[in-house]
């Protein structure tokens, strides 16, 4: 427990806010930084639809200005400014932060792990919301759950992927726990700002890279530099994306206005979802007929090796830090408790809807 | 299309509305009827929920008071009480309505059809909101997306069904075109409201029911009379409640007025299907360990005689009505993509979960 980053995080946002008095007057005006290209398909659009829906609710009394990565600060440093009060709120994903804390992982998606009905269901009726307010606090900032791309793709290689074999020594952007489990095959993960992928693989730093699916995939041109396209999405099954609010400025807020932006982040929590349900195999269709795209499931080899590794792996990675760990025994938990209600609900009824 | 419903049903709400002033004044107070027992777990407290979101959100100035199946109307006449304006609003299920015209199913749930996610993404991204809005119009009201099930179970029966033959004549209390398929294997389905299941099974008025799913059937106690608990939920692959509006008084809210009202309904959408996914599996062990539940998966018999017919029964049923035939065209597309994303996304992530 840093309690001496949470302290200096809470003083530079105090000094921060006091001097644009954002604690005390209305109409607020509020900059959120975010971590997407601008009107971006999904979450860039999502975003714009959270700043919109609380102006509406709250009568024009709450106003947002979205700012897109790099506008306001980088990509990757978004919930940063939000701690610091240089942004008021950011839209980011959890998993941009595991430097600080193992954690975030958690509050992000993790291989292997819950869809996004399970993890909303996790974050407000598992104690989820609970501890991620309580890591959120060590940086200075309040979280909402606030988007999820539902099941995403595998990921784009620019070469064919047979077996495991074919991984060794690739570099693939995966962030997270999904780039763990490759390390462990041989390849060398790294982590780079969505805007920059394209760029990436076509100067061959990237060998593979993993994005969201096939509607925000098309919409980044990556099929006009990578024809092999992997599914399922292992090391994504739901990311849930994060709404921060500068902490000091969140306990400020009448008891209206945070019931206000709660409900704009969690409409766009199931919006978003729907948006990419509604998309995603049209674009699908698209990369295949017009851009011959082949798709592949995932090599047998690959996935067995990594479903004989993954609990480790996640364990391990908790392991690291005291908080992460009991995050990860409520997640593991929760999962569990999931995994078997689908063998009865969502697993048989699709089996039999083909 | 019914024009003289639609007027009759304009004219008594304004002349109902009127006579509270309910049209003009602030605090509004309004009355919601629910289909549902009072407090009853998930679909109950969801309505709650609801009215003390919309509160929250209008600062106090909209006051929803909720009355339980029975209180103020019965629980399968809540739409014809919103219509004809003796509550302001009302929580139940489209397809209690499937009398007035068979297009109702469409916005509730279809057997083989949609789950939760996908009807959300019709209803929001794929032209379904606007056949709502114009069916709802033709008798009064606006409807709403507020709640989801999520996949339910397939039923409870008083004897174990082994095989099609053992359901000729059985009566069963399934609504909807769930029950129109199961009459096509031999039974007779009626119709009959929640709260009195218990009572029709220990009577012996029907032979079976569906609920819910575990949380829910466990509260009704139905574990008391039937011991042979069938999965999966063929029937209702996620069942969207509709919150409705009278469509007069839904004209007369502000902007702002309308999008309290719409984010409450939509925060619900999903937060009763969280609360679901996070209850049914501990109540599922309950009724096994506790009270001797035999669960079984549906016969094979039964599931491949049900998949053989249910698209010409959905169709016929349309088929019946030209509006509701719109309908079908617009859900069986977008219905036909989400299978199809299905087979890249859900179906194989579920599979290496495992």
């Amino acid at each position: 427990m840093k309690r001496r980053t949470f302290f200096k995080a809470g003083a530079a946002a105090t000094a921060a806010l006091a001097s644009t008095s954002l604690l005390a007057n209305t109409p607020r005006k509020l900059r959120l930084a975010s971590s997407w290209p601008k009107n971006f398909p999904g979450i860039g659009t999502g975003v714009e639809r959270i700043a919109e829906r609380i102006k509406v609710l709250s009568n024009g009394t709450i106003n947002v200005q979205v700012y897109a990565a790099g506008e306001l600060v980088p990509s990757l440093e978004v919930m940063d400014a939000v701690s610091a009060g240089s942004a008021h709120m950011g839209h980011t994903s959890s998993y941009y932060a595991i430097g600080k804390n193992p954690a975030f992982n958690f509050f992000a998606t993790i291989p292997f792990g819950m869809t996004a009905n399970e993890h909303y269901a996790w974050i407000r009726y598992g104690g989820g919301q609970q501890l991620w307010d309580e890591l959120g606090a060590e940086f200075g900032v309040k979280p909402l759950l606030a988007g999820n791309t539902g099941p995403q793709m595998g990921g784009w290689f620019v070469k064919k992927i047979d077996d495991a074999e074919d991984l060794q020594g690739l570099r693939l952007r995966y962030p997270g726990l999904g780039g763990e489990l490759l390390r462990h095959l041989g390849a060398t993960p790294v982590n780079i700002p969505g805007g920059e992928l394209f760029t990436a693989l076509q100067s061959g730093t990237v060998d593979g890279v993993e994005w969201i699916s096939p509607w925000n995939d098309l919409a980044f041109g990556l099929q006009r530099v990578c024809k092999h396209y992997y599914y399922p999405g292992f090391h994504e099954p739901g990311h849930g994306f994060a709404l921060y609010i500068n902490l000091e400025l969140w306990n400020s807020f009448s008891k209206e206005e945070q019931a206000i932006i709660a409900a704009a982040a969690e409409v766009e929590n199931s919006a978003m979802l729907g948006e990419y349900n509604a998309h995603n195999q049209s674009s699908l269709e698209q990369l295949i007929k017009e851009h011959e795209v082949q798709t592949h499931k995932w090599p047998e080899d690959i996935l067995s090796r990594l479903a004989a590794i993954v609990d480790d792996v996640i364990a391990d990675d908790a392991a690291r830090d005291p908080f992460a760990k009991k995050v990860y025994e409520s997640w593991k938990s929760f999962l569990d408790s999931q995994k078997q209600w689908a063998e009865t609900a969502d697993i048989p009824y699709l089996a039999i809807r083909k």
